[in-house]
């Protein structure tokens, strides 16, 4: 992409310090951007400093939360660009509680989305939706017109947030593109427990050499997107008009099962053990199904493609662990684990 | 429908002072349920004491905020079926202010539903949502299966408490079911403002001899479904267990344009006058275009039709508000109109 288009321009990213904020506030700050960082570092979601480190002194960060209106309105003006990223993205949480995704997700994009009506409609908005919001495959690959039938409350924000952004562009004039990520993973993801980024988190168990657990048979499909293409797709819609008002996949229409991705990390990371489990009923029942996205909507539009291989974005996130991983779980590297057996267990998002 | 399903049965009805949700109260009355209805009073919103009347001495009145937790928590228990009406519902206020359909039509609809997780998982929900969440029609009439994209802040909210409800049902096994109700007019709907139910408006303005502005070339399509109806409908899907978890829309599959219905209002009035409008360009964006209907699903569940022809249904309406006129609006039958140039324009709701 022409390194030109965000050089001197003045962005915000809401969820700045987590997994896909902090890899965009880098990219972006190398790009010359000028990086606002907002985000809440609410206890056990994505948020970590060491995330920006390499840009620490070169991005201005804002601790709040993105529900506080008067700090979001007044940290909106003046952005050329607005990556909103910041939520709540457990679907376990969200399904004994939903407020904090009803708070989160749906509201504090409202007052988002207020903020840049009345103080910044020449903003442009990247919104980073969820896979999750299809619900059960109806055909695969699933592209954009796919019916969104979401199986939890997260997945139902999510798509929400995406209906009022739209509505928005639409009515309002706040150019803004939707994207529906499918299940990303590599460098600065949390690692501290299961609850999300079931990528990254079978990555540390083989990193620890502990058990991971492939659920049913293992033949479930998925399709994992590396962060750093998941960052270019960001960008490229950011600077695409015709994109302005559009929902895109992101993800790779390459699947693989669980078992295989199981398979490969325990290659690249040279260590790590696996077996299968049963699920249980609740897991069953929450369980969408097969997933994979078709993604030639976005290459359409800007000529976008997942260009990193699961292998290589493996091996570069096992470095990054092997090189980081104290500032990402406390006990690592075959040292006992202490939350691993009572943590919730992954859902396979 | 057979009339002992609901006798004896402990039912709560949320926005039960309003439009449907009184007819609805009236009707269970007289089936010989025990009726709690529970309405917040909201000015400008469609609650009126008059409204239950014929009922006053045989229902219970809980005032309160549908988003007030404890109380809705406490009124659930022990209810058999719940009648979920309660909402915002003008479209033009949700694109000025988000907030209040998020926080009544979507957290308030969560509250209800972990209220019956926690503390009556036995209870039957139906809930009112709009034809307003399809958005535009891709094809007519418009099916359950039809895209939904809807086209403002209200009809979002609305379909997100449906998704809400949805995942309850199918997660958590609160037995529930969707409904998407069409243009629904009758006796009880308020007539102070045109800002929703708009046949109702009209009737009041012929009523008054007040010209209709109907607006473009009066071509556009709407069915119109009375509300003792869409009342039929919805006892109907409470008590199919087929139902539950299911989508249904609620209407007429007759289509008429702007211009037949005001004619019709005009001539069953006896009175009234129109003129062509032109649309404002707000307006015209957010107009939806031709909408009707689909309701075969419901008729294959539950073996419900709309039964009142058009003339009859504004007949009934005209007569009750030629009756009982005085405690819905304060200058009527052609006394000097104080609000009505001044109050917003319908959008065709």
């Amino acid at each position: 992409m022409p390194k030109s288009e965000f050089y001197g321009k003045s962005v915000l990213i809401t969820g700045g310090m987590g997994f896909i904020g902090s890899n965009l506030a880098i990219r972006l700050t190398e790009l010359g951007a000028n990086v606002t960082i907002l985000d809440a570092m609410i206890a056990d979601y994505g948020g970590n400093e060491f995330n920006i480190m390499p840009v620490n002194d070169q991005v201005r960060v804002n601790f709040c939360d993105i529900r506080d209106e008067s700090a979001v309105t007044y940290l909106v003006r003046g952005k050329d660009y607005v990556f909103h990223l910041a939520g709540q993205v457990c679907h376990l949480m969200s399904m004994t509680n939903p407020f904090p995704d009803i708070d989160m997700n749906i509201t504090a994009t409202a007052i988002l989305m207020e903020a840049c009506r009345k103080y910044n409609p020449d903003a442009v908005v990247v919104y980073t939706g969820t896979r999750g919001q299809y619900g059960p495959s109806v055909s695969l690959p699933v592209n954009e017109e796919a019916p969104t039938n979401p199986k939890g409350i997260y997945e139902i924000s999510n798509l929400t947030a995406e209906k009022i952004i739209k509505v928005y562009n639409d009515v309002h004039g706040i150019r803004s593109v939707l994207l529906r990520l499918s299940n990303i993973y590599g460098p600065r993801s949390q690692m501290r427990h299961s609850r999300f980024g079931v990528c990254n988190w079978f990555v540390r168990l083989a990193m620890d050499n502990q058990p991971i657990q492939v659920f049913g048979d293992g033949s479930i499909l998925r399709d994992f997107c590396y962060v750093d293409d998941t960052v270019e797709a960001i960008l490229r819609v950011a600077i695409t008009p015709a994109a302005y008002g559009e929902i895109f996949n992101v993800g790779s229409d390459i699947p693989v099962t669980f078992l295989e991705l199981v398979k490969v990390i325990i290659k690249q990371a040279g260590r790590g053990q696996w077996n299968f489990a049963e699920f249980s009923p609740e897991r069953k029942a929450q369980e969408p199904g097969d997933f994979y996205s078709d993604v030639n909507k976005i290459l359409r539009f800007t000529g976008w493609v997942p260009e990193t291989s699961l292998e290589d974005g493996l091996t570069k996130t096992i470095d990054y662990y092997t090189k980081y991983g104290a500032h990402y779980w406390d006990t690592q590297f075959g040292r006992e684990l202490i939350n691993v057996q009572t943590a919730p267990l992954s859902t396979h998002k």
